[in-house]
């Protein structure tokens, strides 16, 4: 260990014992000395890695690899060969930029496609590098995409639910078919991200046991020093979260003190486990513990005296020797022992428990039950009676949740809010937290903006992950402009890989849900409104499933007027009006989902639009217009943040009563009747 | 004290004393029987206010009133008739949607423009009342806008820090012209929001002894008992950030427990203070310590039944009688006094440092010295070398900061990547941190999709803050597609009050800066690249202040290209390779921000873009699309995510490249000629 690097005062002191187990200094086993060689030989590939193209981000890799030598030679359950093997331990790699870290070890445990040619392929130009800047899901072996810190620790603690939910369904005595480990790698900054934070609180309440976070500390940012700007006791932080700490004093060499470490954790009773190990950045560079070591190549000169300094040959590169080969060479075969103990382990308790298998392997397949649209009510189960679409949503989902296991829902303590029950609905909670009564549900629209960086990463890594968001657009009322979601449309409409939609009744909202439900490889958004709604005869689901569909139509129409979600109402109220009081023929479209659209042929978008026709379109939505300028050519839209009034009153201080389109609408008929060049741009009325 | 309403184990068990005088139970003195009255009435106002639209958030308000006398009697010091009294504590009301009880209080102590009947106007129709359902800054006695819950946190630790700053600079022995101290009232999800525990480790690093903030523990979310969902030891938890805890036992009745533990924590040494008070929601009503007590007005029987257990009369409303407005009556005089005092005290400060004391003026007027731009380099500065418009950021904004010490910037540990550092620049350190090096700056672009809900609440309080975004588009290379922003440029052009703007090199930056300085009562965000840009001849800082302006006139041209931030380049280049090889008459725009743009002339606007002369228009932005249809007709644009590889290389990946541009605009420019329809829709090419 680099003497002196580590100032004594920036090691916290804890009340905990390290478990490092010591050895006689004089003596080093085999077992040592194997540990050694393979730590200089990872560390000097990583070395060689990021020097070739001078760039990528070295010293996290290498101050981690004792720690993984630790999870994937000795600790974590996996299978090289078949990556997929269903009670895998997972492992989340929260720091993802030290991603090198991961490949290299998936690289030497035998993972096929993680060859040395890909390994090279890090920071190349090559089109198909399965090496990219951060971990992504697509690539085998990696179970979760990272990169924004703090997100892994989320989805680590997502996967450690998902397995106790698993568990708590299907196992059985003697038949503990679901039983794996989530462990999750994390750096300082993880620590300091509000979404980590959140998610470790959770995780300490539900005292999910398999769950383990392994502290990369090597106390060092961008900028320097961590205690630069945070001086935070983040042991005790975390045993007031409800976890076991545990410190490893010797991150760097101490491999079996890190699997005490870890085995321990894995034998947790009855809280996840926080493991603070101490690791010097960049070590036996002539950066270590510095700033310097985070995110640029060392110098060749510097790989060069790493080199000679371990022993090693100086202008040999990427050199991985037969002992080190040897070293890692059990693992695909006790990788496929892991296998077959686990196959024949499900095929035992297929015959003590047919049934229960049998939708276990259908959970697995992620696949539903083939009947499960019917069970979605049909529009004879709807009242006529107005209803908040947040409500219709609850009609929707609340019988698929009932019968089908498959959905587990979150809410934000907002649950009398956003209608989401049913009977015989069982809370995820800790088998010692007794109480009862927490709805499942979602959250007001508006605090997506919170939650936007996590359905980013749902989105990225193209995860079904439906979100139920009420509370939509300026009709959501007295609660004011901090909750008045104006501009975030424009942004969930622009994410790629999410379907933003919003149905106008109880109708769309049955055709939201199952468009949620069928799309593949994409997350939902379904926004819903606060208030009462009509229940408009003319709607469809069907219509949903082409993003927008005629409402109304009028072969002579001089206007088509497009509504959306909880405002179509609004539009079709108007449309008869210009009708019957003005007599200004027009064409109604609705249109919950502009990605939907897009999907849709050329024709059918032509013919929803009739754009081409030369009749103008004017989009009614009070948010921000940004994005419908495609569709339409002139908008009813809000410019400016909202009002805190009730929402038929906000929806009058907007102008999005029916008078006021009527007059706005009419105003612009006239006017691009009188000015050819105001018909071909784009206006906000 | 509303009897087992709290069970005994939803108290959590801390090391703290409690602050509460203990008083003989039989002997009531004069001052708790007045307290006694105070609290009935305003409870029962509350319940009344919520009452008459049968609407609003009565429990939370009712359960803290305690501590609202304890606040604004006996510790907070302010002016109600000068509620911009420089040196005036500040109160942050983070669970804004209690804002009846800050309201009320301002109601009680003389704040002038708050009328009893305005405090009847909320959740009325009322277009202009100033009770809407969360506080806003625009409301006299207000300072924060708050509703997300956690953001006032935030907004507190800012507030503390803006007072350490100026204190550190102004203050002199025997001068100390700013001592305010900042109040943060809290829920309990503000707690559970990440903003907040961001913020809170934050200011126990920075020691900030100037705030305080109290936590309104009921014990009641929306779904029930906060334990279904958190269960952590938060007083530990605060210990662990660097906070003092103390414990109020009885926050219904308590007010001498209250006033001692508020003024404890305002006479910290060096650390801020968390005082953890336990109340009871909606206390006295039937629905007391319950859910239901949250977001409901408790119903017209129930009121009247408080008002017989309270010894009112239950067919009077809103009273607040003799007694009540005679203990409050003291304050606006308390008030003028301590306007008067630190007149005084600055009165002497200018005498005893004249030229401090000027400065400090200028400071508190929010004005920079009318010379602040001769300070920005002009084009002779420039080096005709490629650079990156982050570095060309720090050319700008780093001899402002030198001269100037208005500016305070923040980092997120990435300061040599974002370029902000300057002659005799100051950490903004407690003194107890000795360290230095810490570079002020920002963050990269992708991750102000985390920043981007205190983004909206700067931009909805109209605050003048400046957002330097760097590693913008997929030109930031190979960080992949976690790190490249490809939607988010889309939430921000949506975003009101909020400049967007995307400098093309180092001209452009000089005036996105000075747009950034200039715009009144708007936020901006200077999103920059990672890699070095060529200098272009043809920018104009005037012209960025236009939001759009002409780079390449040609009346005879066929085509307008739009080029943007760090892409311009391509676009002039792709137009020098139409002109020369293809033939193409080309007209190229630069179009640094939208929004200023939109804020010019018809006419400028139409000179600019000639759409009206039926020229058609193609942006160019490795960005989503969303928004440009507005001002082109067609894009080159990405509408998915991103991809790892070297920038040059993303760029090729994705069709950026000059040779890729060409051939899209020429293949365009056929399709139109052949298809008149097409014309006329927006096209992604």
């Amino acid at each position: 260990m680099a003497p002196g690097i580590l100032s004594p005062e920036k090691i916290q002191t804890t009340n905990f014992v390290s478990t490092s187990l010591k050895e006689d200094s004089g003596i080093k086993s085999q077992r040592n000395k194997e540990h050694e060689l393979v730590l200089k030989t990872f560390r000097l590939l990583i070395s060689d890695l990021c020097q070739q193209f001078n760039g990528g981000h070295p010293g996290g890799a290498i101050g981690m690899a004792a720690i993984g030598i630790a999870l994937w030679k000795y600790v974590m359950r996996y299978a090289p060969l078949q990556p997929e093997f269903f009670n895998r331990d997972r492992f989340v790699l929260s720091n993802g930029h030290t991603c090198l870290f991961q490949y290299t070890f998936l690289h030497l445990t035998g993972y096929r496609d993680m060859t040395m040619d890909q390994l090279k392929s890090y920071h190349s130009k090559r089109w198909d590098s399965i090496c990219p800047g951060h971990p992504e899901i697509e690539i085998e072996g990696i179970e979760v995409t990272t990169g924004p810190l703090g997100q892994g620790v989320a989805n680590a603690v997502g996967l450690a639910m998902a397995t106790k939910n698993l568990a708590a369904t299907y196992n059985r005595p003697g038949f503990d078919v679901v039983s794996n480990h989530t462990w999750c790698m994390i750096g300082d900054a993880c620590l300091q991200e509000g979404v980590a934070l959140e998610a470790i609180s959770f995780a300490g309440h539900l005292k999910l046991n398999n769950l383990t976070i392994i502290y990369d500390n090597n106390q060092i940012t961008c900028d320097g020093s961590v205690d630069l700007t945070n001086t935070e006791d983040v042991n005790a932080k975390m045993m007031a979260c409800g976890w076991d700490v545990i410190d490893v004093k010797d991150g760097c060499y101490d491999v079996d003190g890190i699997v005490a470490a870890l085995e321990k954790a894995r034998a947790s009773a009855d809280k996840p486990t926080f493991i603070n190990v101490r690791t010097i950045i960049g070590l036996d560079s002539s950066v270590a513990g510095q700033a310097e070591a985070h995110g640029a190549a060392f110098g060749a000169d510097d790989v060069k005296r790493m080199k000679r300094s371990y022993g090693f040959n100086d202008d040999e590169y990427f050199v991985v020797g037969d002992q080190v080969r040897q070293f890692f060479s059990d693992l695909p075969s006790r990788g496929e022992q892991n296998v077959s103990q686990w196959n024949d382990l499900v095929g035992k308790y297929a015959d003590a428990h047919p049934l229960l298998a049998e939708e276990f392997q259908r959970r697995r397949s992620g696949k539903l039950p083939s009947d499960w649209k019917t069970l979605i009510p049909s529009p004879d189960n709807f009242s006529d009676k107005p209803l908040a679409t947040r409500a219709s949503s609850g009609l929707m989902i609340n019988p698929l949740a009932k019968e089908i296991n498959s959905f587990m829902v979150g809410t934000a303590d907002l649950s009398p809010s956003v209608h989401m029950a049913w009977d015989g609905k069982q809370d995820f909670q800790h088998v010692t937290c007794g109480i009862n009564g927490s709805y499942a549900g979602r959250s007001f629209f508006m605090f997506y903006l919170y939650a936007a960086p996590a359905v980013r990463m749902g989105a990225l890594q193209r995860l079904k992950v439906i979100h139920a968001a009420t509370h939509d657009t300026i009709g959501m009322g007295e609660d004011g402009p901090t909750h008045q979601p104006i501009e975030l449309a424009a942004l969930f409409r622009a994410m790629p890989n999410l379907l933003y939609i919003r149905p106008a009744d109880s109708e769309e909202t049955a055709g939201a849900w199952i468009a949620a439900i069928e799309v593949q490889d994409a997350s939902s958004i379904i926004s819903t409104s606060r208030h009462k709604v009509p229940q408009l005869k003319q709607t469809r689901r069907d219509g949903v499933a082409k993003g927008a569909y005629v409402i109304q139509e009028d072969d002579d129409a001089q206007l088509t007027l497009i509504g959306v979600g909880a405002e179509l109402s609004h539009v079709i109220d108007t449309a008869v009006v210009l009708r019957e009081i003005k007599g200004i023929r027009c064409r109604v479209v609705s249109f919950p989902c502009q990605r939907l659209f897009e999907g849709q042929s050329l024709d059918y978008k032509r013919n929803t639009l009739r754009r081409h026709r030369n009749i103008p379109a004017v989009v009614v939505e009070p948010y921000a217009p940004n994005g419908w300028e495609r569709y339409a050519d002139a908008s009813i839209s809000v410019r400016r943040f909202g009002h805190s009034l009730p929402g038929p009153e906000a929806y009058k201080y907007f102008g999005f009563d029916v008078d006021s389109i009527v007059s706005k609408v009419s105003d612009y008929l006239m006017r691009i009747s009188q000015d050819e060049i105001l018909r071909r741009e784009f206006l906000d009325l």
